[in-house]
């Protein structure tokens, strides 16, 4: 069993980095860290997992993690570049599921994330942890960053027609909706129940820290600069993204159906619905598959695309990852089948 | 006091048009018909009605209807077309919620609804309305249309826009959002609880009723033919519209904040929010009000319009025309304040 | 127009105060305090209320306060007792809408509130607001401690036949169940979002602070000490609280639905509902309105109540309190009817 | 592989069943009925199972079903009662997920379904599939009658006190809350989004068909008549059932706790939590287990047992019992750990 440790695992994201190696046949977590709750059961937090763990909250400790084949960072912002260096030092690898390594340019985290980046000597040997698009690098990268769930969600939606170099620069579109879990665990007002639920509003219309990320991917994928405008909303459920995206195309007659079918077939964790479908966030509900569907109307394509915010956008993706560094099968652990309704 | 009819009142909106003339100062219901519950209270059906109503549903009767001085039709599409001419003939005004009298065009009504229109001569005659364009001619109109839900938050998002001829033409897209009351209270397995809930999706991509009739009020607007790219989504909660809308300006420098506050001050029912703002739904559930935020990046307008579309979408606005009908206070019966959270 | 003052005016409570007497037609808030707010304007953190208030949050300050005819206290457990006596040295009645003037009994308060009181000497005079018991006392109360949510829908649900000693002691039982902003506006982790939706569950079975409050009020109503037992859940819906009651009676072949509609015929605010009806919560919401059906089989008696836990279970209430207090209409500025759905 | 049909797939058990066997290892769905759907995929329905099922939907024959090892009935009740027989006679096995076999009275039946039962030979023989209590006839059995939702949660709360005669006869209480796919896929517009959403209420005080189920489990475990008060309620969330059980104890001191664990230890699917625990429905979301605390408070003992109504109230405890029919292991295709949030 490949041996691998959790830093920071009270969030929804470790919470889910847990549920997903309960059932990894090829590894299991040794180590899970978390200041606040060592000495604790992981099981005392998270009840769903009682009988699937015997884990233990331990104190943050190098050491401790080195001994870990990979090490996870499901941390805030800030955490992964600290450790990062020396884990990869000491040979291990490692998966960060924060903002830490997404980025290229150090100066660009800077002024998103308002935080000086302590290691931007690992910038460019970080593999962006996107296996449609990254497979390859995957398999030998010692450090991945995982992307963010509104980026996975707008990348693989827009990845075929920005690949064939078929939509008007200036022309795309992300109007994006999640589900609040995407706002993470912490104490925060408008993640209250009573402020989320039975609502529904935009939010950073101004300046969305993953409008930056999804840039940088759009445009490795096209080969140009691509511009995006992304406005993020905020859905009273628990999980779930979908991606609405619009663009312009800058040619008729292309067999839309046939391009996007094309590019993905073969992906395990990629599903091209038939022509006219309206995917369901709930039909990928604790699935790491991204359901998408195409359409258009004239010249404007509109193409709609759902996650699991915390599996495909995030805990999910991270072990697909996973298995392609350590050679296992891309699906371990993961299941394409989602908890409907 | 007026005496109104309402034709159809066991839906959504019939029963928000009950809870509003409830509260009213110079209305009271006088005819509330429905084929299957005659005989029956009203507040055995609506609860929450108990103590603010004696009404007893009547089978529809048109000798009845024709003694009250406005008829509202809270029905299907089919209906008011059937009834209006007789009753307009008597001297009742009709105020129809349905889509009978919203398109100009009797060929046009037939292609979206399936439906050979039986009254066709009574559509030039029909007034549209949305008080914030057509106030003058709802003080004398006979027979009026109430808009749609999401054709009201598009058009008064739209409106100083395409006034002013700031848009590029092709570059208007609206991405609407709309809780589940906006399907009605028919038995559709779409609407049931467990497959809306937890759950987000975009429906009639490939055309909605709702477009045709969004299209005609901006050309109206804008005084020239307006193309829109339309797309719902269902929204796991019960009240609300959120319409993002995306728009290219044809000129840069506008002071796009001054513009929507000139626009709309004095209205009662518009409210422009602050620099920056993100309206959510739940700030205007129960009430009668759209408010609305507005955003550029670069040459982008974004415009962001909430409203409750049982009530500024539907019934609210039904009876903000009724009291123009009848030269009374705008606001009669009307609230702005929002029952939050 | 009797002027209030309002401190502690950021939570949901406070905001529901702001919503009632922004119509109320007798009243208007004078003064509304938040030391963290002190200087924004009231709508900018409710946009629900913009066009409805221009009032400005302002540092608490008793001389401010005292100025005002009655101060409402929307505050945490602790903060009211230390002001009451003050203000109502100076002359301003005090209607407290936490716990500080519920129970009787100091020691009592310090056991489940850890907190000694530093007000015991009120206690007494301290009229407990529940109009519907105690309707006389009210009219001339200086000091009223308004009656938490829970004890509103359980007193009232077991009032008739406590009053007729128609219980077998031992016998009762309160399964309650309530909205999430019953909770609060404070963050905690169980009312995020994401750990309340799609979930239920009981709390406190140990122990919850309204219990002693209930068991009191009971008491009071049937002249001798009433045991309960008393389990809350936490239902995934903002506003509601719905009363599961259960007891044996005493003697066979007592007309229950008579006995109920004869107790609280001439109630503005209690409904009691044909036989065999289901009162849901919905039907109650953002109306002052207590809805009660009782039902029996054999000597179990099961009585259903729904309030709206912001409106009769806190801010609606304490109006109906003032309007009592002031010889004002006891329903000013509350409305019976319900947002539905 | 053993082979199974599925006679009525396309409510919400029936998708359950489909999703559970798509993962289960030892068995394949060979035969999927529908009337209605018949020449359609399942997965053109179900688009949470593309990818991970082949099967296409047929009109019911009983050749095919035959041919089956056994036939899951995820019908309405009516239906089994008319093919068992001839399915049981050519030696398939059965096990019905609906009411048809599970009260051993067929008059009972009657007056509770409205419904003269059409195979009373077989109710003796079937074998009611709760595990916990009927391992051994499981083994077994030919025909098998699955639990209702409520009888499940409510007979494993009560189980390891009626087993030792520890409750007062006539003091059990049975206060359920059922999310609202426990109403199934009908379209009643009791189960339509805007009716069931931000709202709580109960049902069936009058008289609930689990009832007579319930009654006749405990009897069972007591041996000896035992009367249960049962009222259940709806709560605005898709799955989950939350069983808050009352009774007086017929003797002080028993360690509960103990009692508990004692009698589910072993047990895959009971599990017992830590004093002072309140479990939660969430925590046991796509989940095939019962999560169990049991409290006291003088001799009222309280039990909170939560499970998923489509998992261990349906599906999940169908395969359950399938898999001890078939020899293999109790857990095969079932997953303890739940989707969480």
């Amino acid at each position: 069993m490949i041996e691998v440790g959790i830093v920071g695992g009270t969030g929804y994201t470790g919470a889910e980095l847990l549920r997903i190696f309960a059932q990894h046949p090829a590894a299991r977590v040794r180590v899970l860290t978390s200041r606040q709750e060592a000495g604790k059961r992981a099981d005392a937090l998270f009840p769903h997992l009682r009988g699937s763990t015997d884990l233990v909250f331990s104190a943050p400790d190098e050491a401790a993690l080195a001994q870990c084949q990979t090490v996870f960072f499901a941390t805030p912002h800030g955490t992964a570049m600290q450790s990062a260096p020396a884990l990869l030092k000491q040979g291990a690898k490692v998966i960060d599921l924060s903002a830490d390594f997404r980025l290229k340019d150090a100066a660009l985290f800077k002024q998103w994330y308002q935080h000086e980046h302590s290691a931007p000597g690992l910038l460019k040997q970080a593999v962006y942890g996107l296996p449609e698009i990254n497979r390859a690098a995957l398999k030998t990268a010692q450090l991945v960053a995982a992307p963010g769930c509104y980026p996975t969600s707008v990348q693989l939606g827009f990845l075929p027609l920005l690949e064939q170099k078929l939509l008007v620069p200036g022309s795309l579109i992300a109007d994006c909706k999640s589900g609040v879990s995407g706002a993470g665990r912490e104490l925060k007002q408008s993640s209250l129940f009573s402020e989320a639920a039975e609502s529904f509003k935009a939010y950073g219309v101004g300046g969305h820290r993953h409008q930056p990320e999804i840039e940088q991917g759009l445009t490795t994928i096209a080969g140009a600069p691509v511009a995006l405008t992304f406005v993020p909303h905020l859905v009273p459920m628990n999980r779930g993204i979908h991606a609405t995206l619009y663009a312009k195309l800058n040619k008729p007659g292309i067999d839309l159906q046939a391009l996007y079918e094309k590019r993905f077939a073969g992906e395990a964790f990629v599903d091209v619905l038939p022509p006219g479908a309206h995917p369901d966030t709930r039909s990928v509900r604790g699935s790491n598959r991204c359901q998408i569907a195409v359409h258009h109307r004239g010249d404007t394509v509109i193409v709609l695309a759902v996650i699991d915010n915390l599996v495909k956008g995030a805990a999910g993706q991270a072990v697909q990852c996973f298995n392609l560094m350590f050679g296992l099968e891309e699906t371990s652990g993961l299941t394409p089948t989602a908890l409907w309704p």
